[in-house]
C-alpha cells in the first residue's frame, strides 16, 4: 500500500460518517470495520455539534474532512480552509460537484481548486473520475492521492468502468489511488483492491444496510482480502479447464 | 449458514489440498485461511503416504474425501467406499467427470452414483452444475448439500453463470449450497457468498498463487465478508445517483 | 452456416408464432424479418384453427413444430407424432420442460425422448442447456442440431452463460447450433452468431415489442450481421490502445 | 435519429478511411456498409494524394474531416481550418489527444478548441469521453453533436462504460450522440444504438478484419438493427421465466 502523504494506513478501508441510524451505530460500525480513516463533512452554515466532534475523536481514526456539497472551486476552497481550522489537519477530500443529480466531479473546477489548495499547503485527496488527462492535471497541481469514483455517489452500482480504473492504475504507479463512491457490496471493494488500488472509501453501503455494523465489518474484511490478493500474485485465468486435484502419494508426497 | 449434514462449520471456506509448492506451505495456508474443511483425493492405485495423512490430520479441519478423477458412477462408488474406510467419515465429495478437458460433471453418472451412495449411508456432496432439474434429482436421491461449479475446475474464471447460481439458491432454500471450482480471486468468493451460498470450495487459486499463504488468508476473509454482507441486508443499487454525505449538525446531530 | 438435416437456410433467424397482437402483425413481422423457419406449437387438446394453418403456410417459410408444454418424454413423443402427421414434416423441436416456472429443459426426459424420436425417423431439434455431457448424449441419440438456451424462455435476459455457449461451439464443430430462448435484444442475437452459432430462435422479444414488425426486422438484420462478422475474421481486441487514423498521402496512397 | 447540424443521415453508420488493405477494398467496404459518412484525416505535413480525394468523392457519402494526431487545441484549430478549405465543409471531427498511448481525448484542450471552432462557424463533432460536465461545456461552446468513445481508439473492446453512455444519453436528449472509437464487433454497434445513440463511428474493426467488405456490411446491418430496436420499444427483461409459446387454436385463433 502506497503512503498517503507520508502516512501509512493500517487498513485500506475509509468510511464516511453520514446516514447512520444513530451515533452509537456509527461508532460500532467503525470499530468493527477496522477503518483507518473517517471522512467528515462541513458546510459553511454548519453550527456543528460538539457531540459529533467528540464522537469522531473517539473513533481513534484519522479524520479526512471533505468539501461535499460544493459546486464551485471557490466554495470548495473556502470550505477547505474552514475544515483545516476546525479539524486541525492539512488533509482535505476535495469534492467539486458538477451535476446535482449524478454528483459527478467537475473536472474543470476540480483542477482549479486543487491548484489553489496544493499551493496553500493542503494535502489534497481529489474526488475525480477515471480520466487520465484529468489525473495528469491533478498530479501536476500537486496531488499525491487520487480518488476516482466507482459509480455515482450513493448508487451502490460498483465499478462501472473497470477498464478505466485499471488504466489509471497502470499510468500512475506512484500515486496512491482510492476508489471513492459507488460501492454497494464487499465483493466490489475486493475487486477494486485486486486492481491494485490502495484503499476504498464508502459510506451509503454501510450506513444504509439493514445491519450497518455487520456490513462495516464485511467491507473491512473484503478490502483487506483484495489487498492481500493483489500482492499475492494471483493465478492467470485459463480459458481451458485443467485438473486441480492431485493423486495422493504422487508428486511431492512419496 | 445452513448445516452440512448436521454439522455447523465455523468458516464458509473449504480448501483443496493439491498442487501446493510444499507440505509446509499447504499447512501454513490452511492455518491462515481459517478453512473449516479440507478436500482430499484418493484413487484406487494410490499407495498413499503416511506423511500426508499426518499432515492433514494436524490441520485440525474436517476432511472431505473426493472421488476426483472418476469418470463413471461405478468408479466413483468404489472410490467412495475406499475413502470411507481410509478417512473414517461418511462425507464424500462426489465427482463424476463427464469430459476429460473441461472436467465438467456428468449429470447422468452423478445421479446414478448419488443414489447408490446415499442409499449406502454416505453423506454426499455432489460436484454438479447449476442445472435445476439435475439438482432436483440429486435432492431426491438424498443429497442435502449441492456443490455447483462457478467455472471449470482450475480455470480461475469466477462465476460463469451468476443467474443460474442465483436461481439455484432461490429454488433450494433448505439445501446447503457450495460454489465449487472455477474461483480465481477473493472477490469472486465474496460474490458467491453474497448470492446466499453457504460456502465456497477452491484449490488452484490458492495453491498456484505466487504467495499461497497470503492468498489463502485473502479467500478466508472474502468468504466471510460475503457471508456477513448477505446476512446484513445490503442496500439496493440505485440507477439514479444520490448524495451520501450529510451536513454536520443536521439530521440526528443537533 | 451448417445445414439443418441437409437443409441450407437462407437466413439464420427462426421465429416463434405466439403472442403477436394479431395474425396480420405476425405475418408482417415474418415478412420483414426474413426468417427462414417458423416454430409452431401443438398440444393434444388442440382443436386447431384452419385459419392459422393457412396463415403459416402463406409465410413461405419452413415449419418447425414443437412440443411446447410437454413435461415428460412420453408426452413429448406423442405430441411429436401428432405434429408429424399434421404438418407433414420430420422436423420436430423437442421441448421437455423440467420446471414449471423457469421452463428449463429436463436433461433426463430430453435424452429419453430424443432417442425414441431419432429412432423413429424424426429429425430432432432439442431445446437443451449448454451442458456438454447432455449434448454428447443428444448427439449419440442421433440429433444433428442442438438448441441451447440463452436464458429462460420469455425472460429477454440474453446470453446468461457466454462461456458455456462458446465451449459448446468448440466441442461440437460439426453440429448445427441454435441459441433458442432468452433473447431480448438484437445485439444479443448478433452476439450468439458471433460465437459461431448457426441460427437464433426467438419469439417473445418480437411479439411483445411495442412494434413487432420493426423488431422482427431488427432481429433479422442483427442475426445476419453476427453471421457475417463471425465469418469475416474479426480483429482481436487489444488491451493497449493504438492509433487507427492514417495520414493522407502516406502508406498505400503515395 | 436526430439530425447532424440539420442533416438527416440515411444510415447510422460512419466509417473511417484508414488502414484498409487497398483503396479498392476501402471503396467496396463503403458500398457494402451503406455508411453515410466517411471520416478522413489531414495533417499539416500532408502532401496528399489526388487519387485519394477522387476515391473519397466517388464514395458518394458525406465527408467528415478530422484532426487526428493533434495534441493541442492550437494544432487542432489549424488543422480544422486546412480541412475546411480542402474539403469544402464546415463539419469537423475534433480530436485533441491527451495521451499518446491510450489516445484518450484531452478534456481541457477539447473545450478550448471547440469554443474557437464553433465561434468560427465550424460544425464541430468532438471526440470526447462520457463525462457529463465535459459534455455540458462542449454544448455551451456550441457543439450540437457529441462523440463519446466506447473504448480506446483501435482497441476493439466495445463499450467500456455502458452506464456512463446511458447517462449521457439521458442528460442530453436533444443532442445527436455518436459512439466513436473502440468498437470491435457488430453486436457492440447494435448495443450502442439500442441505448438510443444516433450513430456509431468506427474504422479499425472493419479495416483490419480478415474480410473488411463483409465486416463493413455486418456493421451496417447491426447499426440499423440497433436503431430499429430502440425505436420499437423492446420488451422489459424479466427475472422470472415465463412461457412464450401459445397453444394453437387458443387465444386469438379460435
Amino acid at each position: 500500500m502506497r503512503a498517503f502523504y507520508g502516512i501509512e494506513l493500517a487498513s485500506p478501508l475509509m468510511l464516511g460518517t453520514a446516514q447512520y441510524p444513530s451515533p452509537a451505530i456509527l461508532a460500532e460500525a467503525f470499530r468493527h470495520s477496522g477503518a483507518s480513516v473517517a471522512t467528515v463533512s462541513l458546510r459553511r452554515e454548519a453550527g456543528a455539534g460538539q457531540d459529533f466532534w467528540a464522537l469522531i475523536r473517539d473513533l481513534g481514526v484519522r479524520v479526512l474532512p471533505n468539501t461535499a456539497g460544493c459546486h464551485t472551486a471557490k466554495e470548495a476552497v473556502t470550505t477547505a480552509h474552514m475544515a483545516r481550522e476546525l479539524f486541525d489537519t492539512r488533509w482535505i477530500k476535495l469534492e467539486v460537484i458538477g451535476h446535482s443529480d449524478t454528483l459527478q466531479p467537475d473536472p474543470f473546477g476540480l483542477v482549479e481548486a486543487a491548484r489553489i489548495l496544493c499551493d496553500d499547503g493542503f494535502e489534497v485527496f481529489p474526488y475525480t473520475t477515471e480520466d487520465l488527462v484529468l489525473a495528469d492535471r491533478l498530479v501536476e497541481a500537486g496531488c499525491r492521492v487520487l480518488m476516482p469514483w466507482g459509480a455515482p455517489i450513493g448508487s451502490g452500482l460498483g465499478l462501472n468502468n473497470p477498464y478505466g480504473l485499471r488504466s489509471l492504475r497502470a499510468h500512475f504507479p506512484d500515486v496512491a489511488l482510492v476508489v471513492d463512491a459507488g460501492l454497494g457490496l464487499p465483493s466490489q471493494a475486493a475487486e477494486a483492491m485486486q486492481l491494485g488500488y490502495d484503499a476504498v472509501l464508502l459510506n451509503t453501503a454501510v450506513a444504509r444496510a439493514g445491519d450497518p455494523v455487520a456490513m462495516a465489518r464485511a467491507f473491512g474484511l473484503a478490502a483487506e482480502a483484495g489487498r492481500l490478493a493483489h500482492a499475492a500474485d494471483p493465478m492467470e485465468p485459463r480459458d481451458m479447464a485443467a485438473p486441480s486435484t492431485p493423486v495422493i502419494g504422487k508428486a511431492w508426497l512419496t
